[in-house]
């Protein structure tokens, strides 16, 4: 057992009844997290985390991801100073998705300059189209190729 | 190709900044969502949908689901009643999670009895020890054992 593990999932009444957390990571080790606006509780952003993400987002109140892409460790807003101030950790029933409220230092969260990533809503079902409902509220050109 | 099929998934700059729903679908021909209240913003639950249900959302405005348990499509409130009806669709930044907004029919969304799925928080980081913040709104047993 490692360092960042959790308690052990026993029965379903334990899990979705009790006042234990015992995630569920998946087979590649990680667990779907929903970030949310702790003020206007706006959905900013969806990602992944392992188990000492999730660790370390429970200890330092900071939010921390596991990047797929990277695949590695993701202290949110270590390289573009968008940090997330943990306020609240939640699980959902059976425990297999993590819910964060955050507050967001600086102007967004989404890579490509707007405060959620959800920017676009289908405005046309049928042919699948597309409508821009946010503004961009930041460069993500400055914010993210500053080295 | 078959009738439920999407647009392809061709360069970053047309899935990000582009009016054209490109969902991603996973290994397992699933994408994720995020179902949130249309009124409060509150999350209410967190599922899959294949490419059948993502459409059958789009085209009927009932949120139809993915169930991964039972291996198939789930028309969420077939069974309880407790159907939602899709306001809005959403993709994010790079479209591999879909977010809906909905009005739910009913008194939740939970199998649980709460209104969302979400109904524990995080009270002590240290011991993980977890904190119930919702009150039960329905008895599961009711909703769910009627056949």
């Amino acid at each position: 057992m490692n360092a960042h593990a959790f308690p052990e999932r026993t029965d379903k009444k334990a899990i979705e009844e009790g006042d234990l957390m015992r995630p569920k990571f998946d087979e590649h080790g990680l667990i779907p997290c929903i970030t949310v606006d702790a003020a206007s509780k706006d959905v900013l952003m969806f990602a992944y985390m392992n188990a000492e993400a999730l660790r370390l987002t429970l200890t330092t109140g900071k939010a921390t991801y596991f990047s797929r892409s990277r695949n590695k460790l993701w202290i949110k807003g270590e390289e573009s100073g968008l940090v997330q101030k943990v306020k609240n950790v939640r699980v959902d029933c059976d425990q297999d998705v993590v819910m964060i409220e955050v507050e967001v230092t600086g102007t967004g969260c989404c890579h490509q300059g707007f405060r959620s990533c959800f920017y676009r809503r289908v405005a046309d079902p049928e042919n699948l189209r597309l409508e821009f409902t946010d503004e961009r509220v930041f460069d993500p050109k400055a914010v993210y190729k500053k080295g």
